[in-house]
């Protein structure tokens, strides 16, 4: 939501615009910062491969982590990639099934990545990546080795062209004829959460997690 | 998981296994069954685009909502596409920065789509579409009418050529030397589930939502 959109009236807000392209960076940010799994698509031998992976974003570069996609980007290293990344927040049960819809948040970013091989830039990527995906981590595990990050493929895409779009609100059809039908109609909310550490096995009995992992237990993500 | 894989050891399976590609029919169905939005990955002038939408599946065939995709389906009828769908289900917290990554479920399925144009196919696919998203709804509220089936777009999709990949588990990096470090590792759940629902403020006051709405209300989604 920024000052430079267009007003709009309750009634348009509520009912004519649940599905609101932006082109608002702000929106753009708020999306991609809300989450750290993507779908990436990429070409291969001519047709679109769409795979999930780890992202996080610094500024104006998204940073992806790219091994899925690595025999791809060899054999094409031009190829232009789409970046996705949705959060479902809903189901909106209209009156008819027609006007079914979700609620949704999802972000597409298009562009020709590049492989970051400096190292320097290749650590600083993999850090916002690992931070964005769990917030403390950088600092508390062991960090990449050199052999480590040599074998990490980390792509960097510029945050210059992408489409933002935002769903919410009640079902569109409250003001029309089937609103007579005596109906239930609404929205059910769907929400993604973390639940509570599992420690591995292999630990020493009794080891508690550390308070950044605590911390986000029972916390929502999206 | 079915009978017609290779044996694994407990030790295999934990610690060299986390990710598991699968050719099983079965797990590819219980991947799909978890969910009803998938990443609909096309070719739009020579470029990937990925898009969110609805999905819902019937024995061998994957039903699309294709209107995101209309445009390019017309401009490449026989272009091939690849679906995705994937279920986040923690974060692996390694000893190592290198050893995080995540527990998910994910299947990819590539083909041809066949737009359903016979009404009758078009019906029983946005059925099954309806009622993968939520059950009920189909029989509850006002199904489409002849100008609202002609207004969809519905792609069919054969389960014929697909991927699943499941990984769950424990970090990697337990009888690494990276566990004389004495730090923390584990796996950090991540749940999706279904909220309270929330009447449409058109309705009537104290409309109490139908028993197969309540019903969802805190349950599990994936």
């Amino acid at each position: 939501m920024t000052t430079d959109e267009l007003p709009v009236t309750d009634r348009t807000r509520l009912r004519r615009l649940r599905e609101k392209g932006s082109r608002s960076r702000a929106d753009l940010d708020a999306v991609l910062a809300a989450g750290f799994i993507c779908h990436l698509g990429v070409l291969v031998d001519g047709s679109p491969r769409v795979m999930p992976t780890a992202y996080g974003v610094d500024g104006d570069t998204l940073y992806l982590h790219g091994s899925v996609a690595a025999r791809s980007l060899l054999a094409a290293p031009d190829a232009e990639i789409c970046v996705t990344v949705t959060h479902l927040d809903g189901i909106v049960l209209a009156r008819s099934v027609f006007e079914h819809s979700f609620d949704y948040r999802s972000a597409m970013v298009y562009g020709v990545p590049r492989p970051v091989t400096d190292p320097r830039e290749k650590l600083r990527g993999l850090r916002t990546l690992t931070e964005q995906c769990a917030p403390g981590q950088w600092e508390y595990a062991r960090q990449p080795s050199r052999k480590e990050l040599a074998a990490t493929t980390l792509l960097a895409l510029e945050l210059t062209e992408a489409s933002v779009k935002i769903s919410a609100g009640p079902p569109d059809d409250g003001d029309s004829p089937d609103a007579a039908l005596g109906l239930w109609a609404g929205n059910l909310p769907v929400t993604s959460s973390f639940g509570t550490p599992v420690p591995d096995p292999a630990l020493p009995p009794g080891m508690e997690p550390p308070a950044h992992i605590r911390a986000r237990a029972g916390g929502a993500l999206g």
